[in-house]
């Protein structure tokens, strides 16, 4: 518990109207999309840079412990209060877009602003932010930029990390630096905006980030490509790279997927399919992205692609996307816990993770779809089984296991988007080394040697 | 001068044949482009990431100060060994091309790999790293990724940052660490390789970089822009980008320039312009270069463009970039000593910028033509002066100094592409605070506590 004098303190650096000690909110900010429970000893709001600056300096003075949050909807507990403390919320007051910079094509955010927020900002001037984790609608810029999250649009756009051209931070002791510039080329001094991004909040609270834009393409196409079984399409995939297409989005469905989808909808899509792709091509004339998808289709259909679907208009599109938008909620027909983890792998090894996944389900007994980004190797991975069946549920984390080995055997990570927090932490000792694990441990006391930002996290 | 216990212990690492204390070598690897001249007590060769351990290892508990050093072609300093110590050359063996990894489009490389050889093997299998610094005919990858080095594709394909995916690296006590996948997504741990780049050699010695490779764009169309003034040339550049066209380059010569190469090369270039720009676009279809450049064309030519030629076949496009690669060494017309400064500012900046360089050119009636990277605001300056004239010199050190402040007054950085190493080092307090200086400091003491990676540079 947070001592009166601590919560006095608090109050007196942010206002009464914005800290609380109160069940209601301890309760609130208490839990995340990883639907683990940890109730903060205060929840505070601090209305600006400089709210923030005198809390971390009072905070590490006192040794309490400080978890930023955006809107709380990571999957890995980046957010969570897990040792206590107080939860920093950003979303009340530190939510503006403060610039869209149109001459230099760059966007300039506090942490709190929605990802989608910024995304019809931008478009509304002809400029484009590409990073689109599933979490659009709600997560924050803050939030992405923290866990470096990713998206549809990472193998041809890339995902946060490049698009953070700086970064205002508050260090533990409250001191503020700013990082990076408006431009894409800034080699001055260590690149502490490469460090920030993906830290999960313990190295430092952002209080704004500089991002960079692009000018909206003007047009998109989307196609679908139905496979007899995985392999063959995860080879399509590479495939079409190599013929110098790079889609916006390739996602995949497979089959244990598609029938999840059909069961629950009725669409109309192949059951006996082994593997569906979808995608999408961007341009800013027809005849681009005309080409861009002739070469797609012409490459699956050398590649074991049974059937190709271009679709031709607004509704067409919708109805392809259908399918892959309904994949992860359609999949309780397979029980009623989802285990879900986004490893990554090199794309060459997608068809060899994928058999491999394949007998880890039958090892253990479960169904295990996939779904994801085959573009850039990362895949959605779902245990589903029953948290209520003690033994069932033991055989499914042991199964998660034995993925993560796969993926870090096959030279892919054991978080291609969602972060470690306390989710992954167990696992990080299968992917890094004891010199690694000491680097990280390194660099984390230097820069927080009173371990108050966000301890607990990323298994340091 | 290095005891000769450490010079034996070093040859019993790498051998004989890889270690040098004669004079010849360590005047052979005491300067690099930027003409200083610091003595190594020695140079020695690695064979391999073996060698580095052990060395390192060595100097570490013997505080033996140690460069790490590929082609020595940098413009700040970096691989110079300003305090003594060990000049560890990695050019003799660790300069292999490990892998071009088709399916997956990236490269791994050993450090001492020339950029250019790399692009010449990514090009021969259909794929395309683009990198460009102007030393790309001999700077090394290992020192590219040290500096974050540039080049003209930046503003459409980013720094060489944006290509790291993956690193090898020997810390000072000899702890190999592994940073970052083969894939663009990995969010599991803290983001050491964006740390390690550039880092100017001073954190880690870097032993093996996996870079991401694009598929090669199958066509360019180069193009030339004449203006009256900088100015409408700079607001061209912008309007550019918004109306849609990413250009590949964007490169822009004053004045000053064009009159210098015109004098030395006589090719009819218009002496009279304020600015010239050169673009060049890619693309994979004819339609889409074309539209391109006639987007381009139009709103140049909205913009105050007088003429515009685009280039019909290879002899007109080498025409078209004469004028650019011939730039810098034509400007000694305008005195016998050249103070060549990268700096950047935001593209809605550039124009102000050159009209503040021009007074201050005048001020300290000094030429200082200018050239360089519109497209992403990085501008080359070169103070013409006369290094035996001292008053003269020490205008232009004043007039170099009053440049620094220009930029760093519009947002813009010391370095966009050169790095700070010792050239650049009085100026950081200029561009950072204490704060973010002492987090600099703090980062290297955690990392390497006995100061012996590169120590002396990046004003630390």
């Amino acid at each position: 518990m947070l001592p009166k004098r601590c919560f006095d303190a608090l109050v007196k650096i942010a206002g009464a109207d914005n800290c609380y000690m109160d069940q209601a909110h301890r309760q609130a900010y208490s839990y995340d999309a990883t639907r683990q429970v940890f109730e903060p000893d205060a929840v505070v709001f601090p209305r600006d840079e400089e709210d923030v600056r005198a809390i971390l300096r009072y905070a590490n003075e006192n040794k309490i412990p400080i978890a930023p949050r955006g809107a709380g909807s990571g999957f890995t507990g980046g957010s969570l209060s897990v040792e206590g403390g107080v939860t920093l919320a950003l979303e009340k007051h530190m939510n503006k877009i403060l610039e869209i910079d149109l001459e230099n094509m760059i966007a300039r955010v506090q942490p709190a602003v929605i990802n989608k927020d910024l995304q019809n900002a931008a478009e509304a001037q002809g400029l484009f932010y590409p990073p689109d984790p599933a979490s659009q609608d709600y997560s924050t810029i803050g939030g992405n930029v923290s866990e470096n999250a990713g998206g549809m649009r990472a193998a041809k756009y890339g995902i946060t990390k490049n698009f953070v051209l700086a970064l205002r931070a508050v260090l533990p002791d409250g001191e503020l630096i700013r990082a990076g510039k408006k431009t894409v080329k800034d080699v001055a001094g260590y690149n502490i905006t490469g460090l920030l991004t993906a830290s999960e909040g313990t190295l430092a609270v952002i209080t704004e980030i500089t991002l960079k834009l692009l000018p909206k393409p003007k047009m998109t196409l989307t196609a679908m490509g139905i496979f007899s079984n995985v392999s063959t399409a995860m080879n399509a995939v590479f495939k079409s790279f190599i013929n110098g297409v790079t889609p916006v989005a390739m996602e995949f469905l497979d089959n244990l997927t598609i029938r999840a989808v059909e069961s629950a909808y009725k669409k109309g899509l192949p059951s006996d399919a082994g593997a569906l792709l979808i995608v999408e091509v961007d341009g800013n004339i027809e005849a681009d992205i005309k080409w861009q998808m002739e070469t797609i289709e012409k490459t699956f259909k050398d590649n074991g692609c049974g059937a190709f679907f271009t679709a031709n208009g607004e509704m067409e599109r919708d109805a392809i996307w259908f399918a892959r938008r309904n994949a992860s909620q359609s999949l309780k027909v397979y029980g009623p816990t989802k285990l879900n983890e986004d490893i990554t792998v090199p794309r060459s090894a997608l068809s060899e993770l994928l058999s491999r996944i394949e007998a880890i389900g039958k090892k253990y007994d479960h169904q295990i779809p996939c779904f994801g980004h085959t573009g850039d190797g990362n895949v959605h991975v779902n245990v589903m089984t029953n948290i209520q069946d003690a033994v069932r549920y033991h055989n499914a984390e042991k199964a998660i296991r034995e993925i993560f080995e796969a993926a870090i055997d096959l030279e892919g990570t054991l978080s291609g988007e969602h972060g470690i927090g306390i989710s992954k932490a167990p696992f990080m000792r299968m992917a890094f080394s004891e010199s690694e694990m000491n680097l990280f441990r390194t660099i984390k006391k230097a820069l927080d040697p009173n371990n108050i930002l966000n301890p607990g996290k990323m298994g340091l």
